[in-house]
């Protein structure tokens, strides 16, 4: 039951936050030229929408798993979750302003991308920390050690592309952004092909 | 208990999406006539309220029925779940905008209108594969082929509306509106009525 | 189970909206005078705010008495539970509208102040239609008929306040301000006195 | 049940709010000078954000250790969990208020951070009159006297320290800010060393 309503306060944070994203949509109105244009102008804050939402959809879906896995919640638990929630509700902010900055070019576009994907970079620390507590506490339990090992890496993995997208951001920011969204797309048809590993999870 | 999660989530979504479009009424307040005035120009902002609203409260009823047919949950679900949940999140935007430009006319109040109606085609799209998906991996059973037959119907019927007042908007974006609001009427109606069918759902 | 999603689903749709209220609260900021006076001139904002807030509680806790006597939820009840989560939606716009007009006197002030207790009134009415559609249908059993028509009575009393609240509202809005206060702690404090009602409740 | 729906809406309203807070990030945008220097201009709402979240999150924490050992939910006790709530709802426009005032120094920087300690105050006496009213009505039972006086000395703590707050905010605002600080990491930690007690909880 205690795990029930992390779940449910876990879940509410990440609804209203995916939610607001949207309030990053907004067109100037009328008397400021042609709907289709003012809409292309705005093409960031579209795409960027579209990134931060199945990030979001796929920390949920993460946490979800992880939470399955975690027998017994202790207090300390409870704030590394909150920890990770912090970055989760950080995310219409970053998203809003990455993509306000993204056409801009220089150190402000630079700067807007590092601190978006260090929002990611954020959640992804939140979601290790955790993880490797639960771990050391015997919260956590896994069918084999490969499994334990293959959980660990794609923490790992998605860790080292966030810190990658941070350096990249300052060569390129639409290269990082271009990054996270191949992130994204991997995480998502990570599982998806092969049924029996979709049993197996 | 998976499943509920998906439910907690979606609802959660849901909850939040429909209570922002309300964010949309506003009015210019003190100091730009009479309110009654400043409440009667922004019809059209009531009207889509309303529309809206409903339709949304349409998809959550839809959502759960469709939630309890389904058995098993799978992470291809809970993507095709969130691509649905991508286009409620984006409900207000659209609302907001389809609102402010009905009245003005011309291209933009088609667009803006077409928009609005894109943003229903997505939700009926995602329901779409959910179903489809649902149907062809074994995880939704009907009690009679019957019944999967008039439930696919049911989907494509609110598809082929949707591309329809997408069309229309280009002709006369009010009677998009206008066939929006018959959809939106035509389900709630739709079982009603009689108390034999409420009872067999 | 099913019962379970609408209140889910509605508590969410609440407790949005009840935030949301806190939207209202806006001061100019710096360069507009002292904050004190700032807070000082905006008081109907926050009595406002508090009104609203304990209004939408009653919602939340009468809602909640009312799901647990009502045995079987079917679609036509989905639906009349959506008018009433419509006006609980529209409560943020029609309390900020409220407070801003309150003090400007004349027709605006009525106008705004009528809006308000009109929002009050359309929940007071998906309440009643809710109860009185469970009731024919068989959907809710009272242990007596004086507790019917107990329970019968507070919906009414709560319309009929309601309704003489929107005709004040053109005599004097602050009185009728005043009233819908008055009603709202008639609510809170009607089931709290005697212990023994609370246990049979 | 009952108490499972308390617990829902709580965490309804608690998830709305700690999202809320992010609103107040913002930056002026393209054409206000470099966003590093924007950023950097705004750090009080940045520390206040990260305040109010945790403040916040210490209030779900302890809210839910609260309602685990209520045993029977009243309808007073719904009542006294609305004034707890009340004030949590007000955190966004408190925390916005006093960042916005922070380092303008005077008397609004000093009311600013009074109203902000004030609410986290408001929090503090709603959880009192929830765990004294608990008591006093044997809704609530501890193992031991030891245990009782323990939990009463903590709120007790808190509402001392938010009251110092107060009454700090107007030798320096600053030092408020900084003591409140101190008292969110004292409850964040306090539980967590030793693995025994929190076995013990």
């Amino acid at each position: 039951m205690e795990r029930g309503r992390v779940e449910a306060f876990s879940d509410g944070v990440i609804a209203v936050a995916i939610t607001l994203l949207a309030l990053n949509l907004v067109v100037p109105g009328p008397g400021h030229g042609p709907l289709l244009s003012q809409l292309a102008d705005r093409w960031p804050s579209f795409l960027a929408y579209l990134l931060s939402f199945f990030t979001i959809g796929i920390v949920w879906v993460n946490h979800h798993t992880l939470m399955r896995l975690i027998g017994r919640i202790s207090r300390t638990l409870l704030f590394l979750n909150l920890v990770l929630l912090l970055f989760v509700v950080l995310m219409p902010f970053a998203t809003g302003t990455a993509a306000e900055y993204l056409t801009r070019g220089g150190g402000d576009a630079s700067g807007a991308m590092a601190m978006f994907a260090g929002t990611l970079l954020g959640m992804a620390i939140g979601f290790t920390l955790i993880f490797e507590w639960a771990l050391r506490h015997g919260a956590i339990s896994y069918p084999s050690a490969a499994a334990r090992r293959r959980a660990r890496l794609r923490f790992t993995a998605g860790t080292i592309a966030y810190v990658a997208a941070i350096g990249i951001s300052f060569v390129n920011a639409l290269a990082a952004f271009l990054l996270l969204f191949a992130v994204a797309v991997y995480y998502i048809f990570e599982h998806a092909p092969t049924p029996q590993r979709e049993h197996a999870e």
